[in-house]
């Protein structure tokens, strides 16, 4: 990985031994790679002997209050009188996807920016954009080898945590030989894959179990079966008692049934607004789907924002699927 | 692994090379570990230009059935008239678990038994049993590099799904440095690690589906959320559709919500008995709970049987799993 453009990983080097006073920044609502990231930095950071400060706009899901250091991570109204020469954005394609924490980042303040995402609009100093990483965390363990940084127990943690999330637990196409031969040298600095599976995969909140719970009873078929779909009302998602994070995963559960091709999860928000999240299996390509009302992903996950009472979107969107199914992709 | 005991290694390369004609057998209601097994002996024995038969008594569940030489894979009753100088058993603890095949094979065959039950009793010639092995396809994968075998692309996807199924897709605690290692070999190899856990694991009948919707709809806890457990009735589950594989993983559901330590799945079965799955987090030893009514498993997950109406069993073993939780371990 580190060969294909060698300027920008010694620039990254440069940049993390050149300052003193780090801020080190991930996207909102943050998962297992933007928390792992944002803490394996501060722990290669820490090794070089250097003071850092973590924020996040979002607090920290429970799940995750495990790792060590995810209390050092602040709210950004706790960064006033806090300074820094540099700021490590991760797992961050676009400035907007930091929340306020951007409002806290002086414009003059040099920003190194490492991420996968291949959205990601460069809006760093430098940028360590590697769109073929599986995670975040894939490139700072290049970044830790590339400086000689040794895998102490909490920086191998924070790694496997966001290479864990990002494939799926080692399920998605993203899997590669390179995943599990990190995954092997983490395991091998004392990671227990187990417990961090167990407490980052398999834990599931009291409002998650009740949105799954609702989202299997609504779970209808079309199609000859070839289409599977869950409606999520807004009174669903308030008594369930839910956050948004809770939702994930659930749409899988349509498409994962023997026999789909496509699965939807429609979810009321604000106002007559619904999201629409979509998986396939084979073949049709939802991002060219969503594309077209909008939206966008990947050829097997996408996402669009539909307006409309639930009797007008949910037979368009789903004539719309069987359309596609009869025509081949989209 | 191939250190430990070098004589058995030896014997089992020389089994596999010494005969003209074998038969490869694995347990009933066979799993990923089973039937990757199956036809990587296959794919080995193969490659060493020997005639292959496989049996096994129970058909290969349709999620497998996209393995290649699935289909080589016979019922018991056709191997009248099949001859063979050698038998090779995977994955199986003791000859009952073949079933009737036990009854195929004449006493005075020899028989290599390659496992990593550690209740395998050694019921073969030859004895390769590892029971620290993940996955008999472990075992196997060190027999192929003894053996010099080259993994073809069918060898190292058999493997695969035999590594993938008995560590629950890297998630349980014998996902060892040497499991990543060889998932990432595999993957060298041509495997396709997402289109393997799309099937294998992901997968969900229309039977499975049916059943964890009654499972979850009927999910409860007590002990202030410590336990939670879910009870399906014998209509639960004719109406379900489901078969006994169904019910793979349904139990965890109850043991992975935030809180619980100790996850309970009761069964309905024939008369009035009740089969009982036991999932424990951390505190109470499920196996000494399990085997203090006649079952037995591992201290986090444990099985038993019961006798009785759903007023008796459900209260009593629930006051037990509480007592149990009160005391620390059982």
């Amino acid at each position: 990985m580190a060969g294909d453009h060698s300027d920008v990983w010694l620039q990254t080097s440069s940049f993390l031994r050149e300052k003193e006073r780090y801020l080190v920044v991930s996207h909102l609502h943050p998962d297992g790679d933007a928390i792992g990231s944002t803490l394996a930095v501060k722990a290669m950071l820490e090794h070089l002997g250097k003071e850092v400060v973590l924020t996040n706009e979002s607090p920290i899901p429970p799940k995750f209050q495990f790792l060590p250091g995810c209390d050092r991570i602040l709210p950004p109204t706790e960064l006033d009188g806090c300074s820094f020469d540099g700021v490590v954005a991760v797992d961050v394609a676009d400035r907007e996807r930091m929340g306020v924490v951007w409002e806290y980042i002086p414009a003059d303040i040099p920003l190194l920016n490492i991420d996968h995402h291949p959205t990601n609009d460069r809006f760093g100093t430098v940028n360590l954009v590697v769109e073929d990483a599986a995670a975040t965390a894939q490139i700072l363990y290049t970044v830790a080898k590339v400086m000689d940084i040794p895998f102490s127990s909490s920086l191998a943690l924070a790694l496997y945590t966001g290479l864990l999330t990002d494939t799926g637990g080692f399920r998605y196409s993203n899997t590669t030989p390179e995943v599990m031969e990190m995954a092997a040298s983490l395991l091998r600095h004392g990671v227990n894959a187990g417990e961090v599976a167990d407490r980052v995969i398999e834990t599931m909140s009291r409002g998650q179990l009740a949105l799954l719970q609702r989202g299997l009873s609504n779970l209808r078929f079309t199609a000859d079966g070839r289409v599977g779909w869950i409606w999520l009302t807004r009174l669903d998602f308030q008594e369930s008692g839910a956050e948004e994070d809770d939702l994930d995963g659930i749409v899988n559960y349509a498409r994962n049934v023997i026999g789909v091709d496509v699965g939807l999860l429609f979810r009321e928000t604000e106002g007559d607004k619904v999201k629409v999240s979509l998986r396939s299996r084979e073949i049709v390509d939802v991002a060219e789907l969503a594309h077209s009302f909008g939206g966008g992903g990947h050829a097997r996950a996408a996402g669009c924002t539909l307006t409309g009472s639930r009797e007008e979107v949910e037979p368009m969107m789903l004539e719309r699927v069987n359309a596609c199914l009869e025509g081949g992709r989209e």
